[in-house]
């Protein structure tokens, strides 16, 4: 069989739709690839070889296929699976067997996708590591938290797509720390249904891939949206406006993720865009404790019901969470919010003047060990102001290990950062 | 035993604290009001006395006490009970049970309610009716929907306070017909977690009670909010600035909701309240539209595991809900959600010139017959925009049955909306 691994999504339906290879095969190749590094990675919460072969023979008796027909994808553990345990990454539900499967799962499936798999997530999407390790890596790094999982198996070519979750920086601090292209579409693109509620004023549903084209032709297919149809235009994009945020956490940012912010910023001049400096307004800089307060606050409501009945299967951090939680009162919860509300206009008006922001993905390359997964310092207020982020991966650092940095539209402008993101990865790769 | 079923929440909570009543003697009261009255009501989809005997003398033997403790309430069938089936209006879900409670339900038994059973819903909270009766109603007339067994639950005496949801009208509309305070609170207040998703953007949990000071009374104690802390002060209300909003579906109004529209303002102004009237900046014409699209393709996205396994299970009205959704395209939606951010915008200025918007509830009185719940047609927007609405009822119709009014506050202005329907309230009763 040809090898598909460097095939976009996209070229990978096309042939798969041309017969030049079967739904089985591809799905027998992911196999074999898991199967490989999998004893050193620890990717998989869930993986049952049997079932991926009964689902792509399954599909090969069905008239019909839809865009992303014999797709091998994997699925974050934090989103029910009808025919495959899901465990939230606790221990409480180790044995949970959802009745349904997640919209975003039964909406993969009935556009033709081939479920790999679970992926290990961190205990409910928050911060105890689970036993994935950095692809990228030759000692033992964190692979980020939570869609710990699905950026280590997407990294080193398991799966070209794997579905993630962010409330405060889980997909675009994974995608980081192990290399691949990490896409928070606008709050509230993808639906929630059947993934395991943490904060919902946060929580995104996104994809992690090898490509933007890749993450783009994904989200489009499930949301019906045209977002990688634009993509590989040729149009000169001259008068793309590229702001750079440095957000108000830029202290924080180490040599390498500064030095790749202006890269990146340099690689898109170079393509003909307008590079300016952007303070964001002021209010702003309360953004990323409001994105705090509101996790906690809603984070101890989600799990009051767990609290109440299996308080034994929480981690000491996730309980030591939720009990911050608590201690905050809804009136400092409706100041969050409502400074959340009042950053967005703001931030609405940022946009007259440039088109894209560009920022500081992470502090730096991942941290050595397994034992935390990273901060999400420089992701939390975006996941709070709602807009698209894609992470765009840009080589390696100074440690050896990958950086790249983060671009920011405006809520609903996905078209337009998805641009601008496979903008950037291409004049990359050309300059590489 | 007194008779506490004219006691507001607060002093009957007051009372189960002095020991002057028991938590199972309030109980037993309830249940007999229940059993009496249900066979003609039909507001239980399920009530297990034992259950509620149980939890009762649970509590009794607990040391602490919570803001609810003792008090009889009863929970939605669209929200997860741990300890009671949850069918969700759905014949797919006749023996769901589910591993945990939702996230407000845990939140009510943590601060000591008494849960009596699970009231009817609509199928999935849409427009399908369940058995429900309007208790209001001498012959045949529709509770309303979709949180058609709490309002009629309420109505009736059987509970002081019965949680709703709202995606478009379900929580006001039910309050309106049957009589009773509908309190949706400013969109994210509650947690969602473990209430079956229709359409997230709009799925809202809220209250319906016998009096705004209860209303006001349970949601600040769930959502730790002073809600009700400042309703009963006799501060003049004399600057308080009402804007009537006959929005832009006035014509559907019939009589009797016009006469209550303009019945509501002169009590205001009565009492000291300086009336104007106010019309919403143009684009928001567009929102009622945007709120049946968001709708529509939210939930096929939330249903899709359903429709790809148990698509038998649905009704005929569900199934075309469900094929509108999917023939919504993703830019279409996009544009809906873009028009809802811009509007909340502008509606925020419109409260810079008004305290509160006063609006219709409903086109009239209930509907008579009980194949049809009503129509959501004032309450869309408000639901689209996320803006607190409180139903405060004045009185009965042309009709014979209840007619009110809507008084809306600026998102996350609850404790501003809450008082003024408070003083609403007080004026209607001493007028009457």
């Amino acid at each position: 069989m040809k090898n598909y691994a460097n095939s976009s999504l996209k070229e990978l339906a096309a042939c798969i739709a041309r017969r030049e290879v079967s739904v089985e095969a591809v799905a027998r190749a992911g196999i074999a690839r898991i199967e490989e590094l999998e004893p050193a990675v620890h990717a998989w919460q869930h993986f049952d070889p049997e079932l991926v072969i009964k689902q792509a023979r399954l599909l090969e008796t069905q008239a019909h296929s839809g865009l992303l027909y014999g797709l091998p994808i994997a699925v974050k553990d934090l989103m029910d699976t009808a025919d495959m345990p899901t465990t939230y990454g606790s221990p409480i539900y180790e044995n949970h067997r959802p009745l349904v499967d997640a919209a975003c799962v039964a909406a993969s499936r009935s556009a033709g996708a081939v479920i790999m798999g679970k992926t290990v997530t961190t205990e409910f999407a928050t911060f105890r590591p689970g036993a994935t390790r950095n692809p990228r890596a030759v000692a033992d790094h964190t692979p980020g938290g939570s869609s710990s999982g699905s950026a280590a198996a997407v990294a080193c070519g398991m799966v070209p797509a794997a579905f993630a979750t962010q409330t405060a920086g889980s997909i675009i601090r994974p995608a980081a720390y192990c290399g691949v292209v990490g896409y928070k579409p606008t709050y509230g693109t993808l639906s929630l249904a059947g993934i395991k509620s943490l904060s919902p004023s946060l929580d995104t549903v996104g994809v992690l891939t090898r490509s933007v084209g890749d993450a783009a032709f994904f989200i489009g297919a499930l949301a019906r949206l045209p977002l990688s149809e634009g993509l590989n235009a040729d149009a000169a994009p001259s008068r793309l406006r590229i702001g750079i945020c440095r957000t108000p956490h830029w202290e924080r940012a180490g040599e390498g993720a500064r030095a790749v912010l202006e890269q990146a910023a340099r690689l898109l001049e170079q393509a003909g865009a307008i590079i300016s400096d952007v303070d964001l307004p002021a209010p702003c800089a309360g953004l990323t404790d409001a994105q705090i307060r509101i996790m906690g606050y809603e984070a101890a409501a989600a799990f009051a019901p767990e609290a109440r009945t299996h308080p034994e299967g929480f981690s000491d951090a996730f309980a030591v969470l939720l009990e911050a939680g608590k201690a905050i009162d809804g009136t400092s919860y409706v100041a969050a919010q409502a400074l959340a509300v009042a950053s967005r206009q703001m931030v609405t008006g940022v946009f007259d003047k440039v088109d894209i922001l560009l920022s500081p993905s992470t502090e730096g390359e991942a941290p050595a060990g397994l034992s935390i997964t990273g901060d999400p310092i420089f992701n939390r207020m975006w996941s709070l102001l709602g807009n698209p982020c894609v992470h765009v991966p840009l080589g390696n650092g100074p440690g050896g290990m990958p950086l790249g940095v983060t671009l920011t539209g405006p809520r609903w402008g996905d078209a337009r950062v998805l641009s601008a993101a496979n903008l950037l990865e291409r004049v990359f790769a050309s300059n590489n």
